[in-house]
């Protein structure tokens, strides 16, 4: 072990600037108060006796010993000694005297611990750093008020949930295998060759199939902080390995499982935030469309969709009269609350471009009591009778704008959707608060469709969400005959418009599992023999859901990335910037796994030096 | 949801024979008693009011809904229904009647929720199959008393470390990445191809390096129970993946470190076993080798190694002689108790041609005190002195046998010790119990050297454990004049004779790390640039620990392999027999990651199947 010797002048000798200084100090005092035992207790088995950060005038008079970083000096008098839980001040003795704060540390004995270079920034959280620089010293950027905050909370809450899921509801923590096969479909699925040529292993992008195996095996409460893998290439604000909080039950109706989350969140959610209040609003899938025009909706705020379709069977306007012709056509508005105090014209001009790009949407301004108005030959031929049906409809107010779209129901409520979204963002960027910071708004989405046309093929069907979904049972007969329409019994989590976690009732059948595989979907089922096989043997009625960790913590803590509730996240485009990974390796390495790396035609100069043969990538 | 209707008879008219059925049944009875509200509560969220297995003579005339598969059934009027929790016998209404047992279950109405095949194996532990076949079913395997109970049991003891780290002493359990960079001397890590070519993840074999640098970022006290990866091909008893209770601690020196773990382990262990005696006794490496001729004694029982050199200074007997005039060399033996009755002469002969073969060590059977002895010419040779000075050193009793050996110190220790083993298995074989089943007998094991001689190269030296370990404080000087005379602060946990757990106090001072890694060791230190320049920003003391979690579970278990302890276990060729991982993958999969398998030279038939150009292995 280390000695405590009394070295502090050696500390201080040292010609630094706001160099941090590692020491310890064991101090001296008069008046000695016992106080109660702290649990948790952050100076077990080790030689301090507080923290930095929880010294109070009652520990007045106690000798005390401390280990921290220096984060100032002043005149090798005064110090202030920093660890994770706080800062205090230290006087190094000259003479007596008592400067202003609650309390100060006057040093018996100190000893520097180790000492330090020039920092490349300031452990300061004011002083801005770029995010390359903060992860490339993720080591020195940890030591932030707000990493420590993070990470903290992010443990804080995880433990709360153990708690709630093993000891109040007797959920059984089962570790499930990452070195996994291919999944049907899991083209985003990372491959690890094997010592058997040709044979590799992937890491799978979710426990699913171990936790419906688990429910066949009687382990009928199962929950996991799940490691995920999923390799998406370069995305803003993924990371290439996640973490979910993964939960199945048997037994189980969707009922059930939302009650469950809710008490957990409830349960787990820090005490400096308001209390969750359950239970949480639910609404359809496609209510969800209808109101807010997507399947996350952010409920913190109104500007919902308003279907104005009725006030405009009559129009003159060519492009309403052609959208309330067609199947599925609708007029669609929102309401933009004091939008002509606070959105310029050029603000106007943009949300309607943006809506003609993504979504070949037109979109109208309507200015229904404004006093001023802006040319809009359309909105001049919109008549009193329809502007007095809007104000009444939409209970506008003076200054507020109204949005007007027509077209195909989804397709309109789509691009309101997004673009409520935008205006909400403008608004308070301009001043107006619409969303509270302190609000934190759950909502259960539900009714999905259980099957989508295929992307590359709309006359096939895919899973929304993935094949073991079960079917509505409302919907079961359906699924025989016009399987696009059967609902599933899946769910959605979503907390201020953020996806936080998913999932669904399962299929326990077997032979109702094999038609939608096989027959639905065209699936090659002998790569999920296992799991049809083990529906075979008794498995029972089962569901369960799966929160983002990462999303939530980023949420609650209002961190403005996951890579801030991360210890040693990945860059986006999934580079460890600290220990440069991923990384080279020479050939020889990969002989045991039966691999070659296929240089890229572009890439002769590394082929070459590396004596590999060119194949060229198609 | 799924529908709470009466079809029972449904469920019973399906002809098979011990086939589980699942069903649930709902039940009435004519007095209602209030029973105390259960933590953890392992019917909420579902229907079920109940688990088989709980219900007692206080349930009777309360209506519960249970859910569990069927064990048995009589003439469709009785059943037993099974959940992990137990058994309880139903009865289906047919006329009154009571028969013997505390309570049984009236059918009011039931429900079956699935069918059943015939299984491939019963679900009775005393059921005799193959791990093969369990592996292959591993979700029917599960099914099992004892592997509920290993799971069960896990779950919880894992539970109760994080309440003792998070809750009482405010460790931070922190994440860390499992796509990393080789580590230098990493040849058993896994490999990952990235979407850049020729740039590779690979998993970690441990956190090692992470939670050096949380320490370095001010995160003082962290825990993780960590996945980790090692590729070591077919070694029995195994994983490719394992877990391990990651800690890390600054300010800290090895007492604070054992204790934590007493308390740990004191804390979280099972509360139907004996409770954990702290603190631990230890050992240093010098002389757990000298007493037991290993570095992981099991210590549950004696028959420690003796050195009689003393007693043979003036010896006539040749190899005693010259073993003896070597530097090193000593005269060792262990006291087998009782051996006369127990060891049969075959016995004898297969020891001494297992030291012979393996340790080409000589050892002597001597029965100073028998009334029978076996012809030995040399053990005739010992003089009435030595054979008393033996029984006076090795307090022998009658029917005892002496293994005696002779040669260089270490080499005939570890001889001794294996024997020492391989005697005690032997005795209890016959029917002597010389280790209480229900003993679990910790050890720490401190002061192991800090360098070996290289292992291809005898003149270079090679970490013991890993290049982080601190050197003893007091041989601090001997490593720039001797380093292979160093100790290290490196401590091993060991239980029962298996090493369970390994830690050191690491090395802080960046300038002494670059001296072990480049001068000492002859590393390449660019790989570890990250951890070096982070040891220059004023890294703390620290140190830590890792316990192996499967392995401690298996012996807390008393399972006879650690895939007993794992779910989803592999084989210990490392395939997943009931998935088949790893498996094969179309070339057009590896494209994304520029890589393509160099097929060895035997496979012709394969390659030129899928196309790939020959590539003979080296």
């Amino acid at each position: 072990m280390f000695c405590w010797l009394s070295r502090l002048y050696r500390g201080f000798s040292t010609p630094t600037g706001r160099i941090t200084h590692l020491i310890q100090s064991s101090l001296s005092r008069t008046l000695v108060l016992t106080s109660q035992r702290r649990i948790p207790e952050f100076s077990s088995f080790v030689a301090r006796t507080n923290t930095c950060g929880e010294l109070r005038s009652s520990h007045i008079g106690q000798e005390v010993t401390l280990c921290g970083w220096i984060q100032y000096r002043r005149q090798n008098i005064f110090l202030v000694l920093r660890d994770f839980h706080g800062l205090v001040q230290v006087v190094i003795p000259q003479e007596e005297k008592m400067p202003t704060g609650e309390i100060e540390i006057k040093v018996k004995t100190a000893e520097l611990l180790n000492s330090c270079k020039k920092l490349p920034f300031e452990i300061k959280d004011f002083v801005k750093k770029t995010e390359a620089l903060r992860l490339q010293y993720r080591y020195l950027d940890l030591r932030s008020f707000q990493m420590q905050y993070n990470l903290r909370l992010r443990s804080q809450m995880v433990m709360k949930m153990r708690e709630y899921l093993c000891n109040l509801h007797g959920f059984v923590d089962i570790e499930t295998p990452t070195l996994f096969k291919r999944t049907p479909g899991g083209a985003k699925e990372f491959v690890i060759p094997s010592r058997e040529p040709g044979k590799f292993y992937c890491l799978p992008q979710s426990p699913q199939q171990f936790k419906q195996l688990l429910m066949v095996g009687g382990l009928d409460r199962y929950f996991q902080v799940a490691r995920c893998y999923r390799d998406e290439g370069s995305r803003p604000d993924r990371q290439p390995e996640f973490t979910q909080i993964d939960i199945e039950m048997s037994f189980v109706d969707q009922t059930g499982i939302r009650s469950l989350i809710e008490g957990l969140l409830q349960y787990s959610w820090p005490s400096d935030k308001d209390p969750v209040v359950v239970p949480f609003p639910s609404l359809t899938f496609a209510e969800a469309l209808a109101n807010y025009g997507t399947d996350k909706p952010d409920t913190r705020f109104g500007m919902k969709i308003i279907d104005i379709s009725d006030l405009f069977r009559n129009t003159e306007v060519g492009f309403l009269q052609d959208a309330l012709s067609k199947p599925q056509g609708a007029v669609k508005a929102i309401r933009v609350p004091e939008g002509t105090k606070y959105l310029k014209r050029k603000d106007i001009d943009s949300i309607r471009k943006f809506a003609a790009d993504h979504f070949n949407q037109e979109v109208l301004p309507v200015f229904p009591e404004a006093s001023r108005n802006w040319n809009s030959p359309v909105a001049q031929s919109i008549l009193e009778e329809q502007r007095s049906g809007l104000i009444r409809l939409m209970e506008i107010r003076e200054d507020d704008v109204v949005l007007l779209t027509a077209g195909e129901h989804e397709k309109a409520c789509s691009a309101l959707g997004k673009l409520r979204l935008e205006c909400a963002d403008l608004l308070e960027a301009r001043g107006l608060v619409l969303r509270d910071p302190a609000l934190f708004s759950f909502l259960w989405v539900v009714d999905f469709p259980l099957f989508l046309p295929k992307e590359e093929n709309p006359g096939g069907l895919e899973s929304a969400h993935h094949p073991f979904t079960a079917p509505h049972p409302s919907d079961l007969q359906l699924l025989y005959t016009e399987p696009e329409k059967v609902r599933s019994q899946h769910y959605d989590l979503v907390l201020n418009g953020s996806e936080i976690g998913g999932g669904s009732i399962r299929i326990h059948d077997a032979e109702l599992q094999r038609y939608v595989l096989a027959t639905l979907l065209k699936e090659d089922v002998n790569l999920l023999s296992h799991l049809l096989q083990a529906l075979d043997f008794g498995a029972p009625p089962h569901g369960g859901i799966a929160l983002g960790l990462d999303r939530l913590i980023c949420l609650v803590t209002g961190a403005p990335s996951i890579r801030d509730v991360i210890a040693f996240p990945k860059s986006f485009r999934g580079h460890d910037l600290m220990s440069n990974a991923p990384d080279s390796l020479p050939p020889e390495e990969l002989k045991p796994y039966h691999i070659q790396v296929s240089w890229p035609a572009d890439s002769e100069a590394e082929k070459s030096s590396l004596n590999q043969p060119s194949l060229p990538e198609s």
